[in-house]
């Protein structure tokens, strides 16, 4: 979790006082489309990552969107990655298929993989796509609801960097390994999208309590003596994340047994890199070779009515009696939805100050426009 | 979770002092396929049951195992679950089906789409069945590894009665609803066996605690206030588990999401009861409608030497520095195989002297030969 390490020469632009903070979503797309292909990648790529990147900031996902792009921007100017790479289909059956990333762009790899997994679901109503020879792919629900907008169910899971400890062990071995399904509601834009890291709290959530200088709640993080700690400092430089649930007593071997799970589904049936054997976060001396999955289920092959229920119970839940009247009980993608809602409200996303210099400088470097604002 | 309404007329049996607590496994599935058959279930589905019961006690999830079994009586004698029923398939594709389980024993339904998804498996290279109108179905570890003792992965999941709370409301609506899935290792006796409710902590756990007169963790159940509740009694009559990751700050809400899922591939796909509207435990009005969903995958399909990485992740994992030398690293499934192994050596299942008297007069109920010791 070491600070990432700034592009060269960036540190020399220095950026004006008050950039704007309030960017339309337009104008996020082409900045950093821009950025991109001034690396040079190839446009459609481009599109591709930045389509994922704005999705993460518009779903409040702050930490997988602008926020990464300089890490893409790196390593494809170091040449780890290659954003001209096409995947291709390495094995297949009509319900399966193992695909090779080429070292592409994440979001081009998955965004080929899962309109492969839904052409197999249409056909025998399920599909199951293995990647390998992947990058990092941002958010794993934008995959997913690529189905759920179709009116498909949508699963996606990718491995990444380790940094998750197991359970009674001192150091972190698996990444933060995403769940993700999304399943269509009782109209098209409420679905059922659950998101999730299998840790209980994301490496991002540790750096905001550093940044505003507040401790951590137990059974976050470990510190390097393999005890819970409650130090934001200790927990950064342990590096070992607790999986969901914590502590053994409150079941962590469950979120450490997810975790795994993603693993088994990615690196392990796509035979990439997985666990221990990806690069750490922020090493920039090899490729990443990462391993997602992709599943599209056409739920009409199982029985009829599928949606109905599916809103019968997420409307069931959300007008249950709160425990706090203020915090109404919520369903998996309704943050997310209240979020884009808002930001759709509002004409724009609202980043950080220091997010909008960081953003100012990386385009002097690279010499594009940097971003207007609303 | 009230206590289990004893069948009628057992409390008039005395058993005598000193019964055997350490019985050979045969024993046991001799007297349970014997109650069973008594109870008028057909020889065919009393084995089901029986060896789904035993791998629970072998496995040491002894709350799945023979103590089950005058839940299952029960359903038979009061005809809410036809023990002679066998599942028909409603709907299919070459990957998937829709299984109708006409109201039979859960296992009896399980091991029919569990082969059926082998089927499916073996030649698409995976195959995904749901199935309806089932009931109990015990743990859900049998199933997958079904699939991995035949060298594929296996993955089973089950709705069940409303016990868990969503975040932030007060009463439970969703079932301890487990994942599981097998995945083969290096050696067909060394699978990676993740069977876990996604619960912090199954019912059967708070009980324990109460008849030991001791307080419950944090995070593991709410009270009728709908606040973290450490006292046992007081989780009972609320009846609302947490999720795994406990409160919404450790991230509960992903544990309730799981669950979530874990009810759409169930209910939800299958057109099953599902959430809410499944019985409460030991309710015992109508028939249990329950869905599950089995999933099975032959890695083949995807990149060569699947067993090999399997193998060197668990292996990895299990010589990671422990924090407390005397807990070695675990992966899922090393539990319930060193239990396994124990019995093996014991030649029996040691039971608590309680349900040894309480099987003595359930057999003398129902007129089979008790269980004798080693
Ligand atoms: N590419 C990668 O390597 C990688 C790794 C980890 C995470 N991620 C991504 O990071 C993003 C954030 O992950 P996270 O685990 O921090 O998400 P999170 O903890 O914010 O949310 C997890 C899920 O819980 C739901 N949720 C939140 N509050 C809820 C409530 N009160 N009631 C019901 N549901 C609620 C959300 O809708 C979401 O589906 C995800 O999009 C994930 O895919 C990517
Ligand atoms: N039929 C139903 O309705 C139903 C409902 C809920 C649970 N169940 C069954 O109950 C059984 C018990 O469930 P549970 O959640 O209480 O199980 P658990 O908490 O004992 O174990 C969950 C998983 O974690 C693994 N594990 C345990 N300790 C570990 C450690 N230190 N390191 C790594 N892995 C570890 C286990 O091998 C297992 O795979 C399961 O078989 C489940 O299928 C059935």
């Amino acid at each position: 979790m070491a600070a990432y390490s700034s592009l060269e020469g960036k540190a020399n632009f220095t950026p004006p006082d008050n950039l704007p903070t309030k960017i339309p979503c337009g104008e996020v797309t082409r900045y950093i489309v821009d950025c991109l292909t001034a690396t040079g990648a190839p446009l459609h790529g481009a599109h591709a990552l930045a389509e994922v990147l704005v999705a993460a900031d518009t779903r409040g996902h702050y930490s997988h969107g602008l926020n990464r792009l300089e890490m893409y921007v790196n390593d494809l100017k170091r040449g780890l990655c290659d954003g001209a790479a096409t995947p291709t289909i390495e094995k297949e059956s009509v319900s399966t298929a193992l695909v090779q990333g080429n070292n592409g762009l994440g979001p081009v790899v998955g965004k080929f993989c899962m309109n492969l997994a839904i052409e197999k679901a249409r056909e025998t109503g399920i599909g199951w796509v293995a990647a390998r020879g992947s990058n990092h792919y941002g958010i794993a629900g934008y995959y997913a609801m690529m189905a759920s907008s179709q009116g498909l169910m949508g699963m996606s899971f990718t491995n990444t960097s380790p940094i998750v400890a197991p359970t009674r062990a001192k150091a972190g071995v698996l990444g933060t390994n995403p769940i993700c399904l999304a399943a269509p509601g009782r109209t098209i834009d409420d679905p059922f999208v659950l998101d999730m890291a299998t840790c209980t709290a994301a490496a991002g959530k540790i750096e905001i309590q550093n940044r505003k200088g507040e401790p951590l709640p137990d059974g976050w993080a470990m510190g390097t003596d393999g005890k819970v700690t409650t130090d934001p400092k200790e927990a950064m430089k342990a590096s070992a994340l607790l999986p969901l649930g914590g502590d053994e007593l409150h079941s962590g071997y469950k979120g450490y047994g997810l975790a795994m799970m993603v693993e088994v589904f990615c690196g392990i049936m796509a035979g990439s890199h997985f666990g221990p054997n990806i690069r750490k976060w922020f090493q920039t001396e090899e490729p990443a070779d990462l391993g997602h999955a992709f599943v599209a289920i056409d739920q009409s092959f199982f029985a009829p009515g599928f949606e109905g229920r599916m809103g019968d119970l997420m409307d069931h839940c959300r007008n249950m009696e709160p425990v706090d009247p203020e915090k109404p009980v919520l369903v998996a993608g309704d943050p997310e939805r209240s979020c884009e809602e808002r930001i759709r409200r509002e004409g724009g996303v609202t980043y950080l100050a220091q997010q909008m210099n960081e953003s100012w400088k990386l385009a002097k470097l690279l010499g594009v426009e940097p971003m207007k604002g609303l």
